[in-house]
């Protein structure tokens, strides 16, 4: 009888078994194996994405390939790691031809654009998730951790934040985007930029990152906790786009913009004197750097407004169980 | 406002982070971050179980935790390396903390036994599934492929093959077990063995070697495709337990036990002159070693009864993805 090649593994060898450059042995045996540089410590990371849970049903493949592992090159850009294999496990009501020819272009473009090979991953039947297995080096004792935090320090956060959550909101009809506003705001939700080349330039400079997917307060909250600080932040300080802008005033807006998550953007803290090199970071990397508040003693985040009084948004982060 | 402490981060920390003895950083930031050791290679691989596809719903949790981490390790047996570390995405419909207790039960007693330590991961919500990924070290060049089968080796098996399929084939009414035979067969299902020191052991001895996940003709099919080469298998030779040896004349009965998948156990190709150092293992790891047949020139798997004629088992391997 002839060998048994199962469509299972047909699918990984149509879609998904691409040349991986950096790898000793890649996709089709028990494992992938790969060399780890001396001096190295290996970072790796895992997220899942669940239709309905983390995205809409009518999402484009495409923008959902791209998102499954751009998430995941978030988490090593927090850490200052440089991305270098993923393994995808995909699960799949059926197998739609034109659904994964999409999906795998959105992942593969973006993987060719950070050079992370696909190595490995499983396919299976059942409800559509997805769950990428990042790995990759920073050199050892040089990661950016998030208990590094310490009182002083200037806490920054890159680029814009809101836009992502914006959108969300306005799909749940919290809040009402114009349409090309809509339109544009979304494109942050399902194709992010993750921060890989500003985590990598930030070793050395900043004393704890993480990526904004909860939220900036909720995820500078992770910081204060793990770094046994607290933190104040200035509302006028945020750095927003033309968009969020427009509905910081609401309260709807203002929650999106501060607790909503899925921007993948760094939030990160420094000392004082490292302003300047921060600063300059901006023009080589192309990317806005903006410190919006102070680590201090204590715990707990606060955010003032111009007044300096305490601000209270609804500030849910994106919490898969929210309390029943 | 306090830190916005979710849920979702409540659960890993009560659930799942346990102390990672091997890794430079655990649980709790964007990555975890392991030391690969000098001359070893990273071995990695991902395995997805979703409810229905992969396990019934009545499934005791226990015997789930265990079988996630199993299958991952048997991935790591089958290159014959090392598994150290572990991340776990789950994807829960709900919180439910009776069954998380023994979900966490099953997991971690096997990773203690193994100790492997669980570094990272991610809980989402959605239809349940779990994806575990394995990380670990197999001396560099010495990792056992599936490529590396050569003419005139001989083809082994450990342990005995079939139960765990045969419990399925009994709970899907295609054939019909004893009650007692049944209980037995079902904990192979349930609580395979992952062949981790066997694996280690055959490195410089085995040509070869798969984990028995998709049946025994498929995946020695799978050998037989990535090193170019035919296998023939004798019926009679292929070890079974007491309970197989029941239904192997039935034609459901030897489908299951040549063509059923879920053993774990080790297929693997050597040379005729290792014939002594592997059957020297069987005392040493108190695993049966079993020659079943001879790697030849050509390509295709055949299976022979003992008069020398071609036997053709309904021989689905465990597919996701039949075709429609």
């Amino acid at each position: 009888m002839s060998p048994h090649v199962t469509p299972e593994f047909e699918l990984i060898a149509r879609y998904f078994n691409r040349p991986a450059r950096n790898a000793v042995l890649g996709v089709g045996d028990d494992c992938a194996l790969v060399d780890v540089a001396n001096g190295m410590d290996l970072a790796c990371s895992v997220d899942t994405m669940v239709a309905g849970t983390h995205f809409f049903p009518d999402v484009d493949p495409e923008n959902l390939g791209h998102k499954a592992l751009a998430v995941n090159l978030s988490d090593m850009a927090a850490m200052g790691a440089m991305p270098y294999w993923a393994l995808l496990a995909l699960t799949l009501p059926a197998v739609n031809h034109e659904w994964l020819e999409k999906f795998a272009k959105g992942f593969f473009d973006l993987a060719t654009e950070f050079d992370v090979s696909l190595i490995g991953g499983d396919t299976t039947r059942g409800h559509l998730s997805m769950t990428v297995t990042i790995m990759g080096e920073v050199p050892a004792g040089a990661a950016l951790k998030r208990s590094g935090a310490r009182a002083g320090n200037d806490i920054w956060v890159s680029g814009t934040v809101g836009d992502a959550a914006l959108a969300v909101a306005h799909r749940h009809g919290r809040l009402v985007l114009e349409a090309d506003d809509y339109h544009e705001a979304v494109m942050r939700l399902y194709e992010p930029t993750p921060r890989v080349k500003l985590g990598q330039a930030l070793r050395g400079l900043a004393t704890s990152a993480i990526d904004i997917s909860d939220g900036l307060l909720a995820d500078l909250g992770h910081i204060c906790k793990l770094s046994k600080v607290a933190a104040t932040v200035e509302l006028e300080a945020i750095p927003v786009s033309s968009i969020g802008a427009k509905h910081l005033g609401s309260k709807e807006g203002l929650s999106a913009i501060v607790a909503g998550g899925d921007d993948y953007e760094l939030c990160f803290t420094a000392p004082t004197n490292a302003r300047e090199s921060i600063e300059e970071l901006t023009d080589v990397l192309g990317v806005n750097l903006t410190r919006i508040g102070q680590v201090e003693k204590g715990s707990g985040v606060k955010l003032l407004d111009e007044s300096g009084r305490a601000v209270a948004p609804d500030a849910r982060g994106f919490d898969h169980f929210p309390p029943a």
